[in-house]
């Protein structure tokens, strides 16, 4: 037997997933801890490191393994660095590779987290064959990965990339970390979905919805979704407006780098059509002729997380 | 004497200009002809072919060309062909680059005009070295070409790059040829320029202006210049106002590729710090803190037309 193995590690802002992949694209066996427990980025690789080693030896041990592939929120490719994570415990420029590297003694290498989860999809996923796509998470925030001629964009300095934070609605809703007016991800994220809720219910008191049966706490993009299916108004206007702003600026990303699909990842496409056809009707609606009716908007077909493990594994084969 | 030469040709709305270019990058000599003036396509390449026959002698016959590169709007580089270019007389798809195999006997290529100039720009201009840049037309028209790893960015159909046509005030001013409202063209182009010039003079009938003493025909981004450099408020207002528009969409441009540089081009840059400067300050204002000032806003050196027929060359070198 000589089979090798890549080590994916997804670091997310509560949650670090990671597993162990064949040359196969296949998770073989994967695991979690949370991100956000350690102040001291030294203790955090160590807990890393003591939940792998029964799975690595689970695959015949260290020797069996080329290397450490890891995806986080601005993580830079060409550094190895992770630079002042908004979203992370640890600040400033923390030289996650190199601790990796030392550490566990292999090669380690680190991107961007939505990155690894477009390369996840380029080698494993819907993508499979694609060269020009683009894939945005609407999970907590908006990410994106961006993929032009086979490879992903990383841009001068590694920060490519950033859709999210692309401003749709000039002067519009305040994004509270960044500080930045009307953002593609004040609107179209979970946390978004919530603000736009809290918008409709507040202004018009006097229209019923089924939303108004829940507490502020429990008003969430799930609870939304479940009403919206049940055919109440405002929730469906929410997914509505949603869509409006998510196919507006996706129109403008298709403009930028014509892509051949659009690949959805992350907890708002569980809202499916609903989301998704205002979505395709906005972006349609905002495309020059040569490039209307020509984009393939999907869903993924992944996990979220297995995207992102399996790309940031890719990293080091 | 074994000198080789390529012929570049750059397809405007009105003019198209033309050049013959050694391997050093010189335009050893140049001419222009209308290209509105003939209904049929065939036409216009005799007159082309015709102008450039002495041109060509000039340089020791065709047997000293290696080619022949276009820049033309909407000109595709897959395919040789010009699709449905809303300025141009010639409808349709125009089978541009076998055309003109046909009638010079040389290898043809062609792409569209903003990324010839942008390739033109990369390889002799400012942006010289440079692997990650964009360049923007500021024209009647706002054109825009992309380069990520040192290669222009066409997408998966040869169409990537119509930043002119990104919405930046969804439901705002309306393009009139593109019956799309908000779009950055329809703002930062010299008929953007002109119309916020009759937009503001209406909406403020007390406010004095020296804009007020030219008929609304010789209201033009020139005059527009000449009365902000006397200290005109209105004349400066439009200045800002454009650089506003044009720094918000550059700050999304940045947040997608990252790219080192953005060099601008065209007849609106004739108002130097007037324009640059609201646009630098808008533009930093919207960039998430990885990418503040790190992003080189240059004015492009070469005159525009030798950047387009310089990048145009270089297709069949």
């Amino acid at each position: 037997m000589n089979n090798k193995y890549a080590i994916g590690i997804d670091v997310g802002g509560t949650t670090t997933k990671f597993g162990i992949v064949n040359q196969e694209g296949e998770i073989v066996v994967q695991s979690r801890i949370p991100s956000n427990e350690h102040d001291f980025i030294e203790d955090f690789i160590h807990e890393l490191f003591t939940k792998l080693q029964p799975m690595i030896k689970q695959v015949g041990g260290i020797e069996n393994i080329v290397g450490v592939g890891m995806g986080a929120p601005n993580g830079n490719i060409y550094t190895g660095t992770i630079e002042y994570a908004p979203n992370l415990k640890w600040k400033g420029i923390i030289p996650m590779a190199e601790l990796i590297t030392k550490k566990f003694g292999v090669l380690a290498r680190l991107t961007n987290d939505a990155n690894a989860a477009a390369v996840g999809e380029m080698l494993f996923g819907c993508a499979k064959k694609m060269k020009h796509f683009i894939t945005i998470t609407l999970g907590t925030g908006v990410g994106s990965g961006i993929i032009i001629d086979g490879k992903i964009v990383v841009g001068h300095d590694g920060f490519a990339g950033e859709l999210g934070h692309t401003i749709i609605r000039p002067g519009g809703r305040l994004h509270k970390s960044t500080g930045m007016r009307g953002s593609l991800e004040s609107y179209a994220s979970a946390t978004g979905v919530r603000e736009t809720a809290i918008e409709l219910l507040t202004m018009r008191p006097d229209t019923e919805s089924l939303l108004r049966n829940y507490t502020i706490n429990d008003l969430t993009s799930e609870t939304v979704y479940e009403c919206a299916i049940q055919g109440d108004p405002i929730a469906n206007e929410i997914f509505e407006f949603t869509g409006q702003i998510l196919g507006e600026s996706l129109a403008n990303f298709v403009m930028f780098s014509s892509p051949e699909a659009i690949v959805l990842f992350g907890g708002l496409t569980k809202a499916g059509n609903l989301l998704l056809n205002p979505t395709r009707k906005h972006m349609e609606a905002n495309l020059l002729p040569i490039f209307k009716n020509k984009v393939k908007l999907i869903f993924s077909e992944l996990k979220e997380s297995d995207a992102a493990i399996l790309g940031a594994s890719a990293l080091v084969w």
